[in-house]
């Protein structure tokens, strides 16, 4: 028996009682009582049918990927490539829904997402890294959690399969947020992370961009437009996940090779926490795409969640003006992917494409690459 | 002859042409005339005195460094180590003074005063840096220059004597914002700054420190209220500055050895744009000191511009509700040196002490290392 069982017994039992001769005053008392517990019942019937549509209507979900920005254009893809990234962004993007949908963490469908688009070769994160200039891969990548703000890094690592569980594992298992180089692949390893030897990075494509990038560097003569288009896309390439799970948690992850023929151990945006990779419970999740100097000047991420926590704008609001007003005055280019606390997404960015799908509260599917889709 | 004198000119020709014999109408028309152009004089006037007036009172100047926040208490201190201290802050901040008095630029005023700091072995920066796990040092730092939100970082280093200025090298003399371990050190010595043996780095304090902290682990038995306050003290340890110049222009630096014993190249708060380091002419600069982790994870430096920028807030309110509210609600502790853009500061901490100085507008110079102070 609810508590509108309660009142009503209780009324009944009062009436039951007072079943005598009652005199006019008495009558209107009586009349008062009868309405004013009407009243009550009603008001207690309204709220737990809200409470039931409330049960009715549960946290949303979603999830959004990214697998890098840059000059994406029609003229440069073959339908085969294109069908290619496609099947893989479909893939990934389902492999996190399937989690959420299921009732799993936002963390772990940000991270098996992720898996899927660090080993394949399309991307440059995991097996399709690009090479630095003395023909090595170093990786980075990002995770952090909106319900704690716990985050973990790492960056310049050589050795470990799937970078973004190697940042999952500095936040949970070190007492630190970010990790480099050697000690981070020391550190993935003790972890009992997979590790591979460093061919197995390396694709064919990726040594075929490197050699490019060096001849263009040693010639500096005057390039085609399509050389240019190339040579700008090499900065550029990152793979990146956001999602919203059952309960109302957000998470994002970051993973990448960082750009073609860097030099001096170059740390980009996305393992830098703030810059590319940021979540709050309290504001959205957010995974950063683009020239990595630009997004760790502008701090991107964390520059949406404070548009939105401290001016109330909506995400895509706040990340219209983070990408097109902002990043874009210092003359950056890039795009992110966020998701609010109630599902709401953004996939927003100044360059001609970016790689980017999304699955919806039901399950609806969305898979892109060029900005006028 | 200024914009009035044409004004007036142009009023006597008028008036000397209709110099006839008026009607009632034109003598109304003509007597409203000379009302408004009397009014339009004395407005230009006005705004001509308010103009000499802003040239009479000059763009404020002002610089606030730290050395550092921590469990930093009285009876721990002897009257000698407490008057090196202060030598050194007020040395520092002095040196950064008179550069900006000058008419010089923040950037160089943030430079020459954290070469002081740096170079002098009571800081954990440069010359007074801790050691890591391994018997290594590792030096991180990176400046932000609010005029342009251009912003250099460096982490890792081991033999570049004074990191402030590789971080200046990399955000003026790359392409790039974040170089790190022996990229990074390779770089500073390719544009020529200073490069020394590891051994310039180790002090006997330091080499002692890592000893205690090192036996402690080791014995995992309860430790005295010293020895706990001793072993929290390893994890801090940054110098920073900030300076607003002549021309308005807001800079920030951080420089750290890091953390004592740490291991697996470990990447504090110091070299992350957004997280210890940020300036931005529409708000402040800012340079954070403490727990490093806890920092990057609330984003301190850019957090205390956004509420400044998207709320409005005051620079000593942004800080306190970010150090007080944020980074302590995480369980992190530490504290910020800044100054906005009209040179007002803060210096907030959730620690006992924080090594810290001020020279404000008009030559005053402070220096303060208890809260209570």
């Amino acid at each position: 028996m609810g508590n509108e069982g309660i009142v009503i017994s209780i009324f009944i039992n009062d009436f039951a009682q007072k079943k005598k001769k009652l005199n006019f005053k008495e009558k209107k008392q009586m009349q008062f009582r009868v309405l004013s517990i009407v009243f009550v019942v009603s008001m207690m019937w309204a709220c737990t049918s809200s409470k039931k549509e409330n049960k009715a209507t549960p946290q949303p979900i979603g999830i959004v990927i990214h697998g890098g920005a840059g000059t994406i254009l029609r003229k440069n893809m073959t339908p085969e490539k294109e069908a290619a990234y496609r099947k893989v962004l479909a893939e990934a993007v389902q492999v996190g829904y399937e989690i959420l949908k299921k009732g799993g963490s936002s963390k772990e469908a940000v991270e098996k997402t992720i898996h899927v688009m660090e080993d394949s070769p399309l991307f440059n994160a995991g097996k399709g890294a690009v090479l630095n200039s003395d023909e090595t891969i170093e990786l980075d990548a990002s995770f952090m959690n909106g319900a704690t703000l716990d985050a973990g890094a790492i960056s310049g690592v050589r050795t470990i399969k799937n970078p973004i569980s190697a940042a999952i594992q500095v936040m949970e298992n070190s007492p630190h947020v970010m990790l480099s180089g050697k000690g981070a692949d020391v550190f993935a390893s003790e972890q009992g992370l997979e590790i591979v030897a460093p061919e197995y990075f390396f694709t064919e494509r990726r040594i075929q961009a490197l050699k490019r990038v060096k001849e263009s560097e040693q010639k500096k003569k005057e390039t085609t437009a399509t050389e240019q288009a190339f040579l700008k896309n090499q900065r550029y390439g990152t793979v990146g996940c956001v999602a919203l799970d059952q309960n109302g948690n957000l998470a994002a992850g970051t993973s990448t090779g960082g750009m073609t023929n860097k030099k001096w151990n170059r740390i980009g945006d996305a393992p830098i926490i703030g810059a590319g990779t940021y979540a709050n419970n309290a504001t959205c999740a957010i995974s950063a795409t683009g020239w990595g100097e630009f997004f760790i000047r502008s701090v991107v991420a964390h520059d949406i969640s404070a548009l939105m926590e401290y001016k109330g704008l909506s995400i895509q609001e706040a990340s219209r003006i983070v990408i097109h007003e902002k990043v874009a005055s210092l003359g950056g280019d890039g795009g992110i992917v966020g998701i609010d606390n109630q599902g709401n997404i953004a996939m927003e960015m100044n360059t001609p494409g970016m790689y980017r799908a999304h699955v919806d509260n039901n399950g609806k599917q969305t898979v892109k690459i060029y900005k006028d889709e």
